[in-house]
């Protein structure tokens, strides 16, 4: 069985805004044993609807339609999927009263426009909306000789997806062979994707039943791992030993064989060690304490830090001696080493950890900075015994070598506590 | 004119990748004076391809095909339109020349699967490709007794965007009336969309020679202007002067007419006034900070900070009494102010920024935080003088609750300085 998402909006053919929606659609649809065939996006314009819906019908099995449900004469949804299969659409009385509940619970008047969402088209069942006035249409019909099946959603995301989760995932399994799915997500920090892929792919090919993807982003590549069986056991069985093989094969470079966000592995390796850190950035400029933050409850082993932008604040905040940032630079194997002894004694952390760096656009300031090319970063992790230091050179942008500084940084530190 | 884009790549019809070059492709089309009616997301499937591509030239005038023009057996864009078109693949032996050359430079054997990669569909003008090795194609035909203009380009941006630039706009152009644009750009933080929408669509309605459109994101709306007349001057005039009265209708809550960034505002402000500003985050866990230097050239304006995600740090960093906290506790108007006013006086900066709060998903510590609800968050900024206080409750995640902390603060610090 293959599908066909047609996304209804006219925002979505103007360069702000596109659909996002058949991403979750997508993963849905696998998951029961659908492929996607084809996606089309399209206005709010009659004609063009019921031409793309025509031509989905005659090209796929089911066909997913989002948006255009709404009350406004731009919401063209239902009358397109009735004039292409030739239905009527019949106007509901259960839900124009509960059109009219909804409003008075709110205490709003109700346009009669709103009316046009409690139409139906003839023969489907109604999929009920608790996040939204529209709700879904889900219809089984023949069309040219052939079984179809057409389904209408709301277009926000908030509506769609418990829409899909609990009205269309279980009609949809109840007509489909039964299926169980089981997945892994490995998530590796700073190795090229040509590396990765060399060691990788010989293993995952002698898995043909299990599909593997791997997607390249800054400074990290991620391998999904997915299997389908008749039974959930045999599938995760299947995905468990690809997965084992491969953290094998990859060995530390893997930070996650769960998904888990590197800055919550080492919130969690910090918190199993009961240990503390504390950060003093002058590149990235708070990235790294922002990412350690966004885990709930890390403060336990996140203790905080200080942004050092200036030469006088390396000095405040983590004791660095003025002479030594004038006569090494800022950005140094030295102030460095510094930064991150200073910051672990100042703040009693057990780790302190230290990034300085050229992000670019302008250069090092005059002095023996000047001298360092932009991308130059260095990064520096006291223990109270011995702190190591790093040099790297990062090509590219400032976001991105802001980025690769901060993927780097925790890389190190979850590997210094493996 | 209306023209249709297709994505080619079976990558796209995942749960993990999304076409992205339709956006820009859609902003170069508009610009020339294209609507686009239709895009569609289609596989690395030749039958398939093909069907799409008979499609869209029965529906519009303009086609746009990006990727499937590498070297594999995956690799059919070429073909497709080929036997859409009913016309001849014929073999360039000048673009065969330049491969070999291409992998002689880089001292790589070049596989011979990557000839294909030199076929051109008769009749097509080849489009150099700098940052590729497939070069693109433009079509001038006649389908059906209808002109038609079909473009082959390859699938990264990197390659794609170029090419456009240099190949296609300057063609699409000699073919289309003339028409200059000009835009504008409106940020405003911190207001709902439906007020906004309030007081300016009885504005931009009366200009209906401009398309705006309204963009709503966390704690951010956005105003885009656009005007295409026959010369630049008309339509910056046009754009210029309802720009103007948006401005005035919204007042200060517009932080940008030109489309720059919070931050770079408040980078700016700082700067034109020369004073400086130091932070003490305690619940945004430097996400002020980070923003603040993702600016370039920041460090003249923003010194520096502090993360103080732990109580002993909010003493240690920005001097605040640890009585004060256990009395009032963390999240507190005491603490927020304390922090503000320490870390001005520690940096020597001219304005000190405390937030504190709570992001969730757990509630405050015990004691005075704990009847504190999720999404409380306090913002400080002390300039010597005095020390404003604002209490926020900001509904949503943890994210959200950062973010839009993050934005007010940064509002805040921009409104002081006007």
């Amino acid at each position: 069985m293959i599908a066909e998402i047609i996304a209804v909006g006219s925002e979505m053919l103007t360069p702000h805004r596109q659909d996002t929606n058949s991403l979750f659609l997508t993963a849905e649809l696998n998951d029961l044993g659908v492929q996607v065939a084809f996606k089309t996006i399209v206005g709010d314009h009659l004609s063009r609807l019921i031409l793309s819906i025509r031509i989905a019908l005659t090209r796929t099995d089911v066909l997913i339609l989002s948006g255009g449900l709404g009350p406004t004469e731009d919401d063209l949804t239902r009358e397109a999927v009735a004039s292409a299969l030739s239905l009527e659409i019949q106007r509901d009385n259960d839900l124009i009263a509960a059109l009219y509940k909804r409003f008075a619970v709110r205490k709003i008047p109700m346009s009669p426009n709103n009316e046009k969402q409690a139409d139906v088209v003839a023969g489907a069942i109604i999929l009920p909306n608790k996040n939204g006035s529209a709700p879904g249409q889900f219809l089984d019909v023949v069309y040219e000789g052939h079984r179809k099946i057409v389904i209408l959603l709301p277009g926000p995301p908030k509506e769609l997806k418990p829409l899909f989760e609990n009205e269309c995932r279980r009609r949809l399994a109840s007509i489909l062979p039964p299926r169980f799915i089981a997945r892994r997500f490995l998530r590796i920090a700073l190795v090229p994707e040509s590396i990765i892929d060399a060691k990788a792919a010989p293993i995952y090919k002698q898995y043909e039943d299990v599909e593997t993807t791997i997607l390249a982003h800054t400074a990290e590549i991620q391998l999904h791992l997915l299997c389908a069986k008749p039974s959930l056991a045999e599938a995760q069985a299947r995905v468990d030993e690809l997965a084992e093989k491969l953290e094998n094969a990859l060995g530390e470079s893997v930070f996650s064989a769960t998904g888990m966000p590197l800055e919550e592995v080492v919130i969690l390796l910090l918190g199993m060690k009961e240990l503390t850190l504390a950060t003093a950035e002058s590149c990235t400029g708070g990235l790294v304490a922002e990412r350690l933050t966004s885990v709930p409850n890390s403060s336990s082993a996140f203790s905080g830090g200080s942004v050092v932008y200036t030469n006088e604040l390396k000095s405040i905040f983590a004791d660095v001696p003025h002479e030594l940032i004038e006569r090494h630079g800022a950005v140094s194997p030295e102030t460095t080493r510094a930064l991150a002894e200073g910051i672990r004694r100042r703040t009693g952390a057990s780790l302190g950890l230290g990034v300085t760096g050229l992000a670019g656009p302008g250069g090092g300031a005059p002095g023996p900075d000047a001298e360092r090319p932009i991308g130059r970063v260095y990064i520096a992790i006291a223990d109270g015994r011995q702190t190591t230091l790093t040099e790297l050179n990062i090509p590219g942008d400032r976001e991105r070598i802001r980025w690769w500084a901060s993927q780097n940084a925790l890389d190190q530190i979850r590997r210094k506590l493996l």
